[in-house]
């Protein structure tokens, strides 16, 4: 039951407390991103303190916080940004639920990637908050899933990413992390595919463990998906300072592909529980099968078997009553016309009943 | 799992970015239609810069563009008639979900139209833009769809159409994808009604086969109308400037097309539903009888099968406590008293069973 | 698949259009009712020209169009009562949804008349206009529905029909058409009770057949009835200036009566799932007593058939060690015995496990 | 199908028409209440006209009419209290569906008393009046179910009931009727939990049929609760002045009464469901239980059955190529150990397969 | 059905009535806590009298009751701190639904502790009343869960709860009690990761009825969680003068929690559906297999011993037409190879058919 790898905090904290986490220590890295139309400075590795000093920059700045970091640290960096502590909270005990939250200072958003590994599809958590002329973000996993952002920024092939502000990085970044869901649905459509002919052509047990387990991965997908779409709405809707109204347009494109995302979610959904249903009839199907084969050959032999143990009674035979049929010159191959007419008799009934 | 035919950017691709289509590229066909109450002008198979000259007319511009296009080609139209960027991007890269975007300089929709082949139903994809002036379409498809409307515009039969604006040259267009769901729907429902016969009077394979077939087509229309009645919703509800109020009437008659389309969609899928519970119980009916032959014969037989083994048995007949039976005078007549009282006695249990 | 009887204009004609019907014509009749609280004046079977002039009368005029009349003449009406020509062609082509439409001349409702026939249940659209001194009202099917609306108009019992005006006509008959569907209810509902003793106590391939075809009738009913509430809902919000305050009183209660068929709708709904899986639990447990009875005869009489057997054979009995029973005094009332016991001891088992 | 215990006016009926009930009828009784803070006056089994001289009266009056009345009665008690003609026609046709309706002179409630009699959970209909001055309330059913009220008015424990006015009688008089539901939920809740046991231990048809009943009665309950927490919900969101402020506490208390019955039965109803789905795989269990018996025995057998028959078989053992077994020493032991060997066989399979 | 525990006042009975509680009764126990920023006072076991006084104190004053308090008490500690008389009602009859009221004098919230024992997941009720400077708690059950508050507002560690005023008290307690969802929720996902195991592996009747009774505990659950929402989104939203807007940015998270349990019991709801499912088509699997042993021994010995019992027919061979085969010198050996032959086509056929 991974779906289940909430870290929550005991009830009866008092909220706000980091908790350390449990599981492998991952290496911390921060990179830093200090752009404005013109110039371009990226720096990874920073210490906390280097980083601090960026918060004072009059550019566009983003801080991109990967790994595990160690409680102290975030509390510091959340401190030196004028973080909200109950957001670095969600930021720490990671597992959240994907919203958005609006604070005085900054806004501040969970969102979940989506991730499909031998082992299921399941989500991690990505934070993002988006101050006056910064945006500082948390990714826990392994991927540097925003290396294709830092891309763009770097080069001068799309100016629009580096002449806009802080408002559409943020909206960058969580476009990649919404785009993400894309590849795994491909992946799980060609799956459903697969399956599908399978449960039609030979349905066996290991079908049944691959449609529940894709049942499972859709209901993790959808889990995630479903806030995903009321954050993005927040955002269109809102009359936040943080957003300006050219980026609306950009989020509104993101809107529709969380739409497209949670569409094609239930799509499989319905696929999932229809090939259920079919592999539940398919199995019927079979037992039907086996079921005719065996009636058949029991219906025709064992009628004959109680006809030729008949005739293989001891009866006294010199009482003219006693089995006369015995002592008939021609009882044995009369015996024969009756077993193939008794065979035949079935099988013409088999094959009225459209069982052969 | 045709329905996961979407095209999507990578994620992290920079938005607005054009991509180039996979598959068989089809040839590409501009067709311009250019009219007022008194004029019209049709000319197909144009380039470009033809085109735009259009841009520029003080009548209604109709720029229809069929088959594939290269993104540069849709890039430097798009340009041409100011289309956003954003739009193009949803133009090219074709599977989008049915929507209505509203951009300063024109409305954007796309729709989804509906075709039966062979193998299933499809969706295709239509973008429509309505800006001032003029009115630009998108098809990739085969079939040239719009043929019937630019047939009413060329012959003076209803004049209607040429009277109008652009907003009603919109709505028509609407109109005609919208309805191409209906015929659609006819044959779904012919072979739901062909179905229907089969699985009460004859269910095989086939038919579950046909039914899962017939679900997943309903999927994929639910799929795509759904949304179309929001657009038409939209459309009738919005007061953008681009839609006059007595073209409202119409769009509102559209919309009343999309709601029957959708109770019919909904009403096939409960009947699918309905129809597998039929074949599933038609199977396990069919199981009962098969059941109920084998143990008619085998409760009569078996016991039978037992008697005459019984006097098959070589005991030692000198001892007259051994199978005196055997010596009877009419020992064989009675052992078939016997056997006709069993099976008399089975065929009576049978009936009072309502087995037979 | 009767309910797919919709008759839609090809993809791509211009609205408005009206086209001819298919099918046997019936005779067309044209009854106009023109009446204020004094006088009442009633004439069957008019032309168009002697229906034209009561447009202009100054009292409440009622025109009622059964049975199947030309294109060409409802156009002609249509023109004469200035009705708007999309109005008129969903008079036209008939299986339209339930709807209302607020047009500038008057309101239109398309209201479907449910009939319950050997058949199945199937519905009828009755077309209902309310314009300024006039009611319109268009039936295509057999029955003359609003025989009791003008038996009340034409003798002076309940005067409050005569006195009031268009909008209480307009309600008078929205009522007729609405309550239809309590017969009809009434009639699924005994249906429902007998099939429900049915399936109770002798469930057959006829009870399943029986409960498909109601619950289409059921989803017939539904697809008619949603909408209705609707219209009524909209009639009693909607300030048009059509129906005065008075009127919606009854509207109301009107409205009430949808609800409640609506209610007893899907109530029948679930009884028609219920009884499914009562149905279908009811064949299990058939199999179960068919495999019971089937069981209990061949595990009884399976080892006694070898017991016999194993004394049937033809070993030598000249070596001691072959087969001394069949030699013994007592071995065959011996084997009666072990016989006896393994009877015995199957029953014991049976019973033991509740089987008996 | 007692669910269908409606009365409806037959279609095209003047609206308003009060008709004659069908059924017993039981005797008329009409008790009133009159009292204020200081003074309670109750009189019963009074005449129409003695009854109407209180409509006049200065203080709170209640009149209650319990048991069959005729229409013409009805119908001049509403005169003599004003009642809208259309709100006596849903007093006299019950089974109407709960509801709340205001007219101008007064609140019209008709309200869904659930019983649970020997056959079934059925409804009764209250309707209640409520007007300047005046309460009307009107119960067809037996048990005089207001005798708690009356007796709180008489006495003079709880005052609060003699101090406030109409609005907070009504109230009281609604609270009766809807907590008259939960005795019935707790004795479907006893029922569920007996049942729960029978299924998981010992499921017989019995259990199906009485799931199948308590299925039925929740339906019941949740067409009547439903409704009856809108009309709760209208009354306190309402502002008509027959409400005063200070009762809507008291009816916020009740709503949260309705919304308390409506979560139940809906528990309830996904208890029977699961219970349904456990009766049918317990059903299944057994069939298993079953079929692995018989396959046991047959598998085990019927092997057996064909060596003992090798040996029963005729050959001319003169020919040493024939059945040179039967000659041996010690055939027959032999025999012996192939038998056990093959039991044993089987029984370690059986093992193995986790038959046994 | 321990989910009907619910203690209802007889219908009919006056509202405001505090009823004595059946059960066996738990010591009470009163514990105060008065505190501000710099001091704290903590007393327990307090008589009615020594807490009444502190109802005076400015600081902030928590009165917390625990275990069976005699109605009489309860409402003269209800008259002492002004507490509504419905609210009381509620207080004493527990098993309320969760609600929030707002009373002129203070905010009354019902909220359900959740707590997960042997014999399945319960709630107890939890009443929380926030006034003008003073928290009033109750709690029937054993645990004394607001312990850890108590120790932070005992310690100096985390000053902020004693710094905030009554309102940011109401919200640590109210987040005590929605947060100890989260320890049963991973309960009940251990639990279902074993099932799953088992259901995959070796499905057997307890697996039934461990999903049956997961499934009832997640009824309870969400009944209780669903409402809980609700109330915290009236808390953040309403703008009572109870909760400042400090204490709303928790109250927010509180309702973050909420969703998530929501979220989670949602899903695991349909993960128990899902293993339902498996647990169904897992016995429908392990039927089949039975069926295939069963059919091929019946079908490959039922003809063998038809052909054995062949030949051990007595027919008298002195007629050269009965059974000439038993005189054949190879008769025998022939025989075994029609024996072998049937078994190795058997066996071929059933390869053939997947079976083996």
């Amino acid at each position: 039951m991974a779906t289940f790898a909430k870290r929550y905090s005991l009830p009866g904290t008092s909220p706000g407390t980091l908790r350390a986490r449990a599981g492998p220590v991952r290496p911390l890295r921060i990179t830093v991103c200090d752009y404005d139309e013109n110039t371009f400075e990226e720096r990874a590795g920073l210490s906390l303190d280097e980083c601090r000093a960026y918060f004072y920059s009059q550019k566009v700045t983003w801080v991109h916080v990967e790994g595990d970091a160690s409680p102290e640290l975030l509390r510091e960096l959340g401190e030196a940004y004028e973080l909200h502590p109950l957001a670095m909270e969600d930021v720490i005990n990671t597992g959240q639920r994907t919203k958005l939250d609006v604070y005085t200072q900054h806004l501040f958003a969970v969102v979940s990637l989506v991730e499909r590994t031998a082992s299921g599809t399941r989500t991690e958590q990505v934070s993002l908050f988006l101050g006056k002329g910064f945006v500082v973000s948390f990714h826990e996993g392994e991927r540097d899933i925003f290396a294709p952002v830092r891309e763009r920024l770097r080069n001068g092939v799309s100016r629009r990413i580096r002449e806009r502000k802080t408002d559409y990085l943020f909206y960058a970044l969580l476009d990649v992390v919404i785009d993400e869901a894309f590849p795994v649905l491909e992946a799980i459509g060609e799956e459903l595919e697969l399956l599908e002919g399978e449960v039609f052509d030979d349905p066996s047990r290991r079908s049944l463990d691959r449609i529940y387990a894709v049942k499972r991965e859709l209901v993790t997908l959808r889990r995630a998906q479903w806030p995903q779409r009321e954050v993005l709405n927040q955002l269109v809707r809102d009359d936040s300072p943080y957003i300006q109204d050219e980026t609306k347009t950009f989020l509104r494109d993101c809107y529709d592909h969380t739409i497209q995302i949670i569409d094609l979610t239930e799509s499989f959904r319905e696929t999932t529980s229809s090939l259920m249903d079919v592999y539940l009839s398919s199995i019927s199907n079979r037992m039907n099968e086996i079921m005719k084969v065996l009636t058949i050959i029991a219906t025709i032999f064992i009628p004959l078997s109680f006809v030729v143990g008949l005739y293989g009674m001891n009866f006294d035979t010199s009482s003219p009553w006693n089995m006369p049929e015995l002592g008939f010159r021609y009882g044995y191959p009369l015996l024969w016309v009756v077993i193939v007419g008794v065979v035949v008799g079935m099988l013409v009934f088999f094959r009225k009943r459209d069982w052969l």
